[in-house]
């Protein structure tokens, strides 16, 4: 048995030797640049030469999905080296695999003719997934030599929006007419010669091509020759609609262990299928986004792309920051007469705005999980609001006390230390409620909550935790 | 065709109509307490007596997947109730499915006889998902009545920790001898008769069971019955050891479209199987997981658990950010006397701190990302480090003057403004710094960095944006 290239660890080993050899890039690329021909040159020149030769012998024992993986871990200016070492047909291979940020920097950095040369031997289901990143004339250059079938296939499939099962269906499916006998479907497969990958079943179609079953490849290979193949279809296929959300396909698919499901038109007609190692690279990258985007990082964010791209795109996120946090500094602003007289508040809000702030998160990514994994029906969502403010009052007399205590230790100040335990309380309980109903809110008015409900949080309880601390302390303590 | 239950909107409209039976549980309830006779309850009998029909029939006919969910969204009770109307059978399918934290509320909930009896039929893969929540008598008297062979790969498997290979792998294999052919292939599957889930290859071991190589099904399917079956085997198997991190064989499933995969001992042995489903359910619990553990929430948590439960285990947490929050403000305890002479700086301080705690978490987040994929070899956390600082250095330029120039319309201080910008500035400095070491340091402390990171940076950019504002305040504005 080969060595597994599964494991991780045998990727890094042999990942790391070509970031080695990139280290010597400046030297690698002189070498195609300055035809100098001085003694100290020729031997610089020699071993630049067996360096490149090295590396295109790393690069080409690498799998194509490695070589995706090496070009999204490395700094800019190597990822370029290396792309431009990737002979056509392997490039496109490669591009349609890495992530879409990493994508963008590879097409900007290529030449429209070599990007139509990369794309022309692509399969049409590889195609589809890079066609939104393409430029128009690459594109239709591209469709030009495909033939009408594929084209209009193509065509149709590029208008489905991005987190439809349209978008990601593949249009390689093993189609048998209900007619068909065992014989002639063996006879069709072998003519045939070469499954798609992640074919675990065959469609049974009408005349008209519209789904009528599946047939399992595990009930194919059992199947009795001279029993008729309608035993052996299923009619109860799972199928779904182009215009379905990959998010309720890949539950299903995790639900009911798919390997592969038909998609068919509004006239049940099959288009197209959804294989699950589409599904789960969705289910990951979406998981990941969800993550980015809670910090307000755009979900294709690309970890070793260009300097200036990345803090253009951090830009409007800090300035939206900085303008919650200018408004709840309003709020202490109106109380800085109170702050004079009794400065120790000053030191102590704080404490009760990143408290509240910090449970609310917690709501927050509870209800954020619950409604991508679709939760939340009728019933159930009163019960967790309240169970939510429930955590939040038991949490918060407990603390507030810890609280109170510490200040009066503090301070030895009866008074600020029943204000300070009060508040705390208070604001744990303001955040449960904030951070369910903004999400749920969000969600409602067809945003995505993971997207904006920590900003909109994180601005109520810090506004909350001052106003209420410091209008507490001004009414009780200082009027 | 049947209509699809895979779709989300079709599953919904499955579980609502028992949602609202459920709204007369306590009527349900009743029923099974008090056997009452006068006409009143006599009616109000058979209305019940109707309803609790009406449910099992609905329950009948959900998939036990779609049941598990249903679980899991309901609220205690009335899950509960529902857990005691399944039939043994049904619940043991039901009980491994649903997440960790609703299978420990249902399990407290049963007496060990009928768990006894709900885990007997089980399926040993399944039954080993669901080994190290059940009670120890409950455990041995169902692995009692297993045959020794089925003990034996129980009593290992259940040894190896969570994340690994071992503890996901099944011991479903279809396993052929190197020296089978076609005909003896064929014959021995039919004779099995059904294959199990996910099953798109068959295992090639020699006589000491060692794995020589895979067979995929479709080139089975195409083989010419008198051509030697070795011309199909292909003997590259990815091959995984039962040690090894589920988190690396996803990353192998990922990049090579794997359906099923070996899991081979450390003498090259079969021992089981790892299939696409389960490795999915990982991926998307482990990307959830990682938002639940950066907000302190345990990986498990049960939306719909008991209050108290879920109260006591956010206790540590609230009590971890509070000790954070309190030195924090010790640290602006130390500058009262500038903040007496110079109100203001109270107002402004939170501005200087929040935004520093924003961006370090979008740095956090990138580099939990680049931790969990594996992205980081010798060569690129340098670049990926300084890329950030670069960030934030022009971020921290351009939003630096924006505070100036607002706090100089607020003020009409120059000193003050200048202050304000530059320790804007440094703050997002720190937070890059911060935000790219804790992690990183994290990881190679063998820390999870996803659980701790937010906490320690928030810590920081808290603590040094209250020093550095303050600090040059009361240097340069009020010495």
């Amino acid at each position: 048995m080969r060595e597994t290239p599964a494991n991780k660890r045998h990727l890094e080993q042999n990942l790391q030797p070509i970031r080695e050899l990139l280290g010597r890039r400046e030297l690698l690329e002189k070498l195609s640049v300055t035809p100098d021909s001085s003694r100290k040159e020729l031997v610089s020149d020699l071993i630049a030469r067996q360096t490149l030769a090295d590396l295109a012998n790393k690069l080409d024992k690498l799998h194509n999905a490695d070589i995706a993986r090496l070009l999204e871990t490395l700094p800019l200016d190597d990822r370029h080296f290396v792309w431009r070492q990737l002979a056509d047909e392997r490039a496109g291979d490669v591009l349609w695999q890495v992530a879409d940020g990493v994508a963008e920097t590879l097409i900007s950095e290529t030449s429209h003719e070599r990007l139509k040369a990369i794309c022309l031997p692509l399969e049409v289901g590889d195609l589809l997934q890079l066609a939104h990143l393409l430029p128009g004339d690459v594109l239709d250059a591209v469709l030009g030599t495909r033939d009408p079938g594929e084209r209009s296939w193509l065509r149709a499939s590029i208008t489905y929006p991005e987190d439809t099962v349209g978008s990601l269906m593949s249009p390689d499916v093993l189609v048998a007419p209900a007619t068909a006998t065992f014989k002639t479907i063996l006879k069709m497969l072998r003519k045939a010669g070469d499954f798609p990958d992640q074919t675990d079943k065959l469609f049974i179609v009408d005349e008209r091509h519209r789904l009528l079953g599946e047939l399992l490849l595990t009930r194919l290979l059992l199947h009795r020759p001279r029993n008729p193949i309608s035993e052996a279809v299923s009619t109860d296929a799972i199928a779904f609609e182009p215009g379905d959300s990959i998010a309720s396909a890949a539950q299903a698919f995790e639900r009911y262990d798919l390997v592969s499901a038909p998609v068919v038109d509004e006239r049940g007609r099959l288009i197209g299928r959804l294989t699950v190692d589409d599904v789960m690279d969705y289910v990951r990258e979406e998981a990941e986004e969800d993550a980015f985007l809670r910090e307000g990082l755009h979900a294709d964010e690309d970890l070793f792309g260009p300097v200036w791209t990345s803090a253009r795109r951090r830009w409007l996120w800090l300035g939206l920051n900085l303008a919650t946090a200018l408004v709840a500094s309003r709020v202490i602003g109106l109380f800085e007469g109170s702050i004079e007289k009794l400065v120790a508040l000053a030191t102590l809000m704080p404490i009760v705005a990143s408290i509240g702030g910090n449970t609310g998160n917690q709501t927050v990514a509870l209800i954020v999980r619950g409604l991508a994994t679709g939760m939340f029906g009728a019933g159930n969502v009163r019960y967790l609001a309240l169970k939510e403010i429930g955590i939040a009052a038991i949490n918060g007399t407990m603390w507030g006390s810890v609280m109170g205590l510490i200040t009066f230790l503090l301070y030895r100040d009866t008074g600020l230390a029943a204000v300070m335990g009060v508040a705390t309380l208070l604001n744990l309980v303001v955040a449960a409620m904030v951070g369910t109903g903004v999400p749920l809110l969000l969600n409602r008015l067809g945003r995505d909550p993971a997207y904006g409900s920590s900003v909109l949080l994180t601005f109520t309880t810090d506004s909350m935790g001052f106003l209420i601390f410091l209008g507490l302390a001004t009414v009780f303590l200082l009027v």
